[in-house]
C-alpha cells in the first residue's frame, strides 16, 4: 500500500476508526497524488482499515486519476448520477464488517454532504480526521522538499523582478503586473496568494491592497508573494527603501531583521514552536515597537500556503526534522510605513535551511 | 431597511422562517455590500424577521464594515474569543421570541460550524436558504449591470491583447502572461478563473492546461478568460485561426457560431432556459458534431463566475429581465482542435444585449 495510506491506516487501527473520508483538494492530493479542483462536484476518498481504498470523482476525471498512478478502485459518476448512491453500492460489495466509528474533515465537509455521509453509516459515531492528517503532512519527505525548494527559488525570482521594476513614479500595480508576468513566462500558472506590492505609508498596513500609489524617494517598498509549483507553495516577504533612508526607517528595518534572525537561529529539532514567536517578540518589544507587531510570527507551509502548525507564542509543540514553515516578523508604523522580512524555513538534522535565499541586509534601491 | 434585506425578510415571513444565517463571501457581500475573504475565520450575517440584522466578523475587519456603509450591529471578535459565544450573548439581548425555524447555506457551511449554529437554536428545525437567495441574485439591478458591463469590457480587452501577442513560435504561457500583465496594469487584481490560452490540438480539450505548446501556422487559438471587478465577474471565449485555415476548421467554426447565434437570438424574457441549450445542440447535431459538444451551453454569471441558473437543456425556468449568463457552445475534435465562442448575455425588456462585444466572425490572424 502507498506509504501515506499505510501510515493513515495505522492511526485508524490505534483509534479504532473503521473508515475515513477525505474530500479537500489538498488532503486528497496528499493521499492519492491526484490534484484537481472539482469545483461544485463531489470528489471523495474513502480509506478503510480492512479493505482497499475507494476514490470517487467526477466522470471526466476518472481517466486522469489512473494516469496519475492511482492503483485502487476509482468510481467516476456522470452529472445525472448520485455519487452517494454509487458509494453505497460499492460499500455493499466490499462486505465490510459493521462500521462503528468513522472520521472525516469536519472543518471542510459541508452540512449537506455531511448528512449524506452520516447516512452511509447510520449506527456509527464520527470524529474529526484533521489532527491526524495534519500531523502526517507537517513532516515533508524528500520529494516534497525538492519541490518546495524550487517553489522558493521562483519566489526569490519574483522579488528580483520586482526590485528591477522600481523607478520613481511607477505604481504598485505596475510592479505587481511585471512580477507576475515574468513568473508566468517561467511557467507559473498560479500565485499562492494575492501578490502584495506596497509603497511608503501603505506598507504600514499588514493587509494593504496594491493600487495606484506611485513610488517616491524615501518610500519603503514591501513585496509579499509566492507561487504554486506542482501542488506546493512558497511565500516570501522582502522590504527595501527607495532612494534615501531615514534614521527611523533604518531602526525599524534593523529591529525586524534582528528579530527574524533570532527566531531563525533557534530553529532546530526539539525547539518549542512558541519560542520562535516569543524570541522575535522580545527583540521587537525591547526596541520599543511591541505594539506595532500585531500578528503571529508565521505558519506552516506546504500544499497550503497557510497550514498546520500555527507559529504563535502559545504553541507548545516541538520542531521536527522535515517541518517547513514561515518566519515573518514585522513592524507596522501607520505614518512611516512597515517592514516585514519572511523566509520559508526547513528543519534539518543539524538545525535549519532557508528555502528562500534573497539577501536580507537593508538595501537602498536607486 | 436595505432593499435586499427587505426582500429576504419578505421571503422569511412567507416561509415562517424566523432567522437566516449567511457565511459565504458572495452572499454576505450581496446583502451587506462588504466584500472580504475571511479565510479560516468565521464571518456570518444573521437576518431576523422581527429584529435588526447582526453581522459578526474578525475584529480587524469590523471598522471596514462600518466604512462600507453597514448601518446595523457589527460584532468584531479577537482570535482568542469564541465568535459563537458572542453571538449567543447578542441573541439573548435581542429577546427574540422563540426561534422555531431557521435557514442557512447548507451547501456551504461546514459540519463543525453547522453544529455550533444548530446549538444556538436547539429546538428549531432548519432548512436551506440557497434557493431563496439564488432567486434574488439571479436578477441584477442597474448598478450590478453597470459593473458587469465594465468587467466584460476588460475581458474584451484581454482577448485583444492576446490576439496582438500571437506570433509563430510563441508559447501559450507567454501569451497568457502578456494578457494578465496588461489587465493588471489596468488595475485588475484578480482573474475570475485560471486564464486559458490553448493552441492547435490542445484547444480540443474542453479543460486543457496552457503550457509550452508553441504556435504554428494552421493552429486554432482559443482564449477563455475573465476578470473580477468590484466583486463581479466576466467570462469570454474567442477562437481564432493562425496563418491558414482548413476547410474542416472553417466548418467547425461556422457551426459553433451558428449555434451560438441561434441561442442568442431566442434570448428574451419568457424563453424557457432549456431551449437555449437545445437550439444550439440541434444546430451542432444537424452538422454531425453532436458527440463533440459535451457540456451545457452556459451558466449564470454575477458575483460568482458560475452561479445559478445552470443553462442545461433540462432547465424548465424562464428568462427574466435583468438575468445575466453565458452562452458558450463548443465543438472539440481531439485531432483538429476545438472551437468555443462565449458571450456574457443580459436579458432586457426587448430581448438581449451581449456585454462582451469582441467580434465573432472567423478571423485568420497573420
Amino acid at each position: 500500500m502507498k506509504q501515506r495510506l499505510q501510515q493513515l491506516t495505522e492511526w485508524m487501527e490505534k483509534e479504532s476508526v473503521d473508515v475515513t473520508f477525505f474530500n479537500s483538494t489538498e488532503n486528497v492530493f496528499y493521499l492519492t497524488d491526484f490534484h484537481t479542483d472539482p469545483h461544485e462536484r463531489l470528489m471523495g476518498l474513502f480509506v478503510f482499515q480492512e479493505a482497499e481504498p475507494l476514490f470517487i470523482v467526477p466522470g471526466m476525471e476518472a481517466g486522469q486519476v489512473k494516469d496519475a498512478g492511482w492503483p485502487y478502485e476509482v468510481l467516476g459518476y456522470a452529472d445525472h448520477e448520485d455519487p452517494w448512491e454509487m458509494v453505497r453500492a460499492a460499500l455493499l460489495k466490499r462486505s465490510l464488517k459493521s462500521v462503528e466509528r468513522f472520521a472525516f474533515e469536519q472543518d471542510v465537509l459541508t452540512f449537506n454532504r455531511s448528512q449524506a455521509l452520516l447516512s452511509l453509516f447510520p449506527s456509527a459515531t464520527s470524529q474529526s480526521v484533521e489532527e491526524a492528517i495534519n500531523l502526517m503532512r507537517v513532516v515533508k519527505d524528500e520529494n516534497e522538499i525538492n519541490i518546495m525548494r524550487r517553489a522558493a527559488e521562483m519566489a526569490d525570482y519574483g522579488v528580483k523582478v520586482g526590485v528591477e521594476a522600481l523607478r520613481e513614479g511607477v505604481t504598485e500595480m505596475e510592479v505587481l503586473a511585471k512580477i507576475e508576468y515574468e513568473l508566468k513566462k517561467k511557467g507559473i500558472r498560479e500565485m499562492s496568494f494575492s501578490t502584495m506590492v506596497l509603497f511608503g505609508e501603505k506598507s504600514g498596513q499588514p493587509h494593504g491592497n496594491p493600487g495606484d500609489r506611485t513610488l517616491q524617494k524615501g518610500d519603503f517598498v514591501l513585496f509579499d508573494l509566492g507561487v504554486v509549483l506542482e501542488g506546493y507553495t512558497s511565500d516570501i516577504t522582502r522590504t527595501f527603501v527607495y532612494g534615501t533612508v531615514s534614521e527611523q526607517q533604518r531602526e525599524i528595518y534593523e529591529t525586524v531583521l534582528e528579530a527574524q534572525l533570532a527566531s531563525l537561529n533557534i530553529s532546530k529539532p526539539g525547539t518549542r514552536i512558541g519560542d520562535l514567536d516569543q524570541i522575535a517578540r522580545d527583540v521587537i518589544e525591547k526596541a520599543g515597537f511591541g505594539q506595532l507587531f500585531p500578528h503571529r510570527i508565521g505558519h506552516g507551509l506546504g500544499i497550503n500556503v497557510h497550514e498546520f502548525p500555527s507559529m504563535s507564542h502559545l504553541n507548545e509543540d516541538e520542531l521536527k526534522v522535515g517541518m517547513t514553515y514561515t518566519l515573518e516578523p514585522g513592524i507596522y508604523d501607520p505614518s512611516v510605513g512597515g517592514v516585514r522580512i519572511e523566509d520559508d524555513v526547513l528543519i534539518t538534522e543539524n538545525g535549519f535551511e532557508t528555502l528562500t535565499k534573497f539577501p536580507k541586509d537593508l538595501q537602498i534601491i536607486d
